[in-house]
């Protein structure tokens, strides 16, 4: 996929899934903390319930994986990647798992991501 | 990514956008239709408005992209892949666009493109 045809995979109102994927997350002051890994899907509904980063390791080795909120993040076209309103402490403190231990994704564990960074969970 | 890592990629509920994109696409008779190329994402409610299934062409020369409505697609765990109750000359027939021919995804193209399909758009 060309990163440079935006039409493909931008709009006012939409963005590609396979743009979002590996898009760099930085803090307000611009510091990168790491980048979108992918994103869970609800099957029926077509709802994005979480945005997961990757956070951590070198070249995939020892990478966490943290399972934010969709609306913790905000696209800046000015840096090419996603803003997040959280401190690097704030996001190693969160809900995290590595490659092979992945939680059940239940309802508990969406109360418990979405708890943690205050959003409502209403999936 | 290791497909065969099922608790990453897929729960009950959730699916992760890295396992739907290139997955194959079949009619109710378990023809091959296509596959999904990706899906466009609303980035405020974090909606899937689009599921993009790639269509013809050979070797990703000449593909065509028909954005369908989510609902339309239905994962079938026995063929690995999902099902749409349509047949090829319905799709064939559907709004599509080629690569740097995208449409402005904007609310008339998704009236256009939901109701061709008999969805509802209330987006």
């Amino acid at each position: 996929m060309a990163d440079n045809n935006v039409a493909t995979n931008e709009t006012d109102r939409l963005i590609a899934s396979n743009k979002v994927e590996g898009t760099a997350v930085y803090d307000r002051d611009g510091n990168k903390l790491g980048s979108v890994y992918n994103f869970m899907v609800d099957k029926r509904s077509g709802k994005v319930e979480y945005a997961v980063m990757s956070f951590g390791g070198f070249l995939g080795m020892g990478e966490d994986y943290h399972p934010l909120p969709w609306d913790q993040l905000t696209y800046d076209t000015d840096q090419g990647g996603y803003v997040v309103n959280l401190s690097r402490e704030q996001l190693e403190g969160g809900p995290h798992y590595s490659a092979g231990n992945e939680p059940t994704f239940d309802r508990a564990y969406g109360q418990q991501v979405y708890g943690y960074y205050g959003s409502s969970y209403n999936y």
